[in-house]
């Protein structure tokens, strides 16, 4: 399962393409698209560039699946309203090229990378760079959004392994109410 | 020119369509693009709906720009996220298909459709009605659409008026400047 990571920004966002074999990871790529090449106030063009940049690396990398975090309200409601934005073209830039999307916090990316919400950026970008075995340190966007499709990744093997234990469960319940399957 | 007006809303987004010819003004169509099919939770889906049904209208009518409603930020934090995230999906449907974005305010619009600022829903469904001669009143998405594109009608002709008058006075001052080209 290839999986796409995704941290929206209106100026900078990061990408991150790893291969998942249940618990085994593999780095692919990653980077940012930034939307400085524009005029600041220009936002229909700065959205087509994100837009266009993020189906430029879905279909260079043709991840199956993607993992884009949740943004939040921010104390300038201005900044919260562009951020949306951004948000909406990257998601829309997904649903596109009819990627199925998965949506995760902050906090609970930090969590599964690091161990606790409280994590500084530093420790993501090393965390990921051991997590992937990476010569080097990703960049603070790359390393969110590498982070996001670990976390992905993780959430799928759990999901994967709590729906095997449910079905189990579910067999002995029916075997359990039937008495008589023996 | 054909002109194409986007109200955006997460739930409901109006569109209407006119062709401008200078100052005179025909209507081609409008409706409502909603995205109350899916879960409301599920966001990535509805932005879909809301990006194809955006680019099925562009495509079905032609036209040559748009003009989409700046969106304000709202008592809730949230509420303007979402609005953000659903304006982004739309800004990016238009720039996916070439189209030049024009961005104004409600109160431009009202000021320009209504002569004032104040003017209630039903106010902008009657003077679209009127400017527009419908046989009927337009519903009040979609009348926020067509008046997006009749203010941004009239501000083509403003604008090239003014383009022609500064022309004019630049040619006059050169003649001045000059003096002896009489």
């Amino acid at each position: 399962m290839r999986i796409l990571g995704i941290d929206p920004g209106l100026q900078t966002t990061g990408f991150g393409v790893i291969d998942a074999d249940g618990p085994r990871l593999a780095y692919v790529a990653s980077g940012t698209i930034k939307t400085t090449g524009v005029a600041v106030g220009d936002l229909p063009a700065r959205l087509k560039i994100l837009f266009d940049g993020i189906r430029e690396v879905a279909a260079r990398y043709q991840p199956q699946c993607a993992a884009v975090e949740i943004v939040f309200v921010n104390v300038n409601p201005q900044s919260t309203l562009l951020l949306g934005q951004a948000r909406g073209a990257a998601l829309t830039a997904l649903v596109s090229v009819d990627l199925p999307v998965s949506e995760y916090t902050a906090l609970q990316m930090k969590k599964a990378i690091v161990g606790h919400g409280h994590a500084k950026k530093e420790q993501i970008q090393a965390m990921v760079q051991r997590l992937l075995n990476l010569p080097g340190l990703p960049g603070k966007d790359a390393a969110d959004a590498l982070g996001l499709a670990v976390m992905h990744a993780h959430a799928r093997v759990s999901f994967e392994a709590m729906s095997r234990s449910t079905t189990l469960q579910r067999r002995q319940h029916a075997q359990f109410k039937g008495g008589r399957t023996y």
